[in-house]
């Protein structure tokens, strides 16, 4: 499973650039510095995994001493401060890349939870904490409502590869088909949701009474 | 005091529902879909008790490994859905069930800082965190200026709560019954702040000058 | 060193104040009850003390112990409610202790991390995250975006300070004066910026597509 691990290795490289851009792409387009864009560019790549780590108590948080979430947050916002007409055109790949980095850190959030011990309730909210976690923060610093808690299947596939994750170590099935096959499910549905406009129903903004 | 530990249990189950359908109602105002509803309802069952955990050190936080956070609110949010002109008619018993999560918490919260061996102070603030926190989180999520540091008697009520606790501790007075009081007292004055329309002073805002 | 420890204490009382202030200030100015203001202080005083020892297994939070960061919030707060016009005529000296502050807890944010064991990146990072961290929470808190993401040279005079100091514990210099010669470099950084109106680079709020 050797070249499974370098395939690993290359989406979580991949996922955390794609979801550093996405901050750095957001920031950028509400002005804010050099040091907010990298800022928030960190915050996205690695704050669902700091959040779950703080809580399964694996101090210190991988994404605080791993020097990959640093330098893909940097690099990211090197990119879209220098060449932001590029990242427009990149929509897609980046897109396609956030796809991949969802699932693997649905999958890879909810295996690390199970692995300290921990209960299958806890392991399906970290793991879409660890998926989801930094793209909610990076809406509160930027002063919006979370647009993962308001459209698109997005944590919902999240809560699908998780579950598989959970199930197939309850059941004992080998560890790393269960994770390509939760990884793949994640990815496909996501991809499906945004090719399709699929978004989970809500009630719509209506008068507030407060 | 075994049926006083049942009457806990169903106060906490209470509290925690009325808790989460403040988060649900909350956010579908707010025109959040079915997974943003569930995660605000939950961050506000649970979001409070889970920085007190992670500040005294008891990793897992309860909030992630027990089960009846996440199910009170799914709960919540699905009568929130389903049949919302019932919740908005079940205000008021909502607004009861509330003060008494609001008044357990504080105790709760700051019995449990005190037994994992920490000083007042921190009692004192771990208990109101451990009541208002969620409030604040789902503010903060949905955008806005959290309603407790606004307006009403209510962050006031559990100070107050958790302080009773502390000082019966600090005398070595027998904790089920400062227990009782603290939860009783915390309960009254933010039951009269409610019925009197009481406030704390606040300046009102002012032109600003940044 | 005594006397150098004597003045180590004077500036944390200090910035601690200048902190708080101006968490009560900018929630006195939208209108924060009481409690508010004083939450607002204490989070800005020791908001981002508390990440850090969260995240490098520090616990109890030295902020939530502490009975400093508590006096000097209530205290930073009665005098901006009371006395407003004074606080309003004292903005230059507590913009001097707020770069006091800033240089302090940047430099002992990344000592504390070095002295638990973790590696230069995460000194950086939560060096930073001490000196700053408070002041996004209050943003946050007060719905807006972080003034520190958007403009002025202020989270990079801290960089500058955490770095000296992990670049000083690399290459084994005497902590006391590469403490000493961070805290100057930092906070003459802090000063000719504010001085001078030094901001970083930033693009300008461009039209949104999402």
């Amino acid at each position: 499973m050797d070249s499974l691990h370098n395939i690993y290795y290359f989406i979580e490289l991949a996922g955390t650039f794609a979801f550093a851009i996405s901050g750095a792409t957001a920031s950028r387009q509400q002005g804010l510095d050099l040091f907010g864009i990298c800022a928030v560019a960190f915050t996205v790549a690695c704050g669902g995994g700091i959040i779950r780590d703080v809580c399964i108590g694996a101090i210190p948080p991988a994404g605080l001493t791993n020097w990959y979430y640093l330098v893909a947050s940097i690099a990211a916002s090197a990119l879209t401060i220098g060449l932001f007409p590029l990242v427009q055109r990149l929509n897609h790949p980046v897109l396609l890349f956030d796809a991949l980095g969802l699932a693997l850190f649905a999958v890879t959030g909810s295996q690390k939870t199970l692995s300290y011990g921990h209960n299958a309730q806890m392991a399906i909210i970290l793991g879409v904490t660890t998926a989801v976690g930094g793209g909610v923060l990076r809406d509160v610093l930027l002063n919006r409502v979370p647009v993962i808690l308001r459209k698109e299947i997005y944590a919902s596939a999240a809560i699908i590869g998780a579950a598989i994750v959970v199930l197939g170590n309850y059941w004992n099935l080998p560890g790393d088909w269960v994770a390509v096959f939760s990884l793949v499910t994640c990815f496909t549905i996501r991809i499906l949701a945004l090719y399709y406009h699929w978004n989970l129903p809500s009630s719509g903004p209506i008068e507030r009474k407060d």
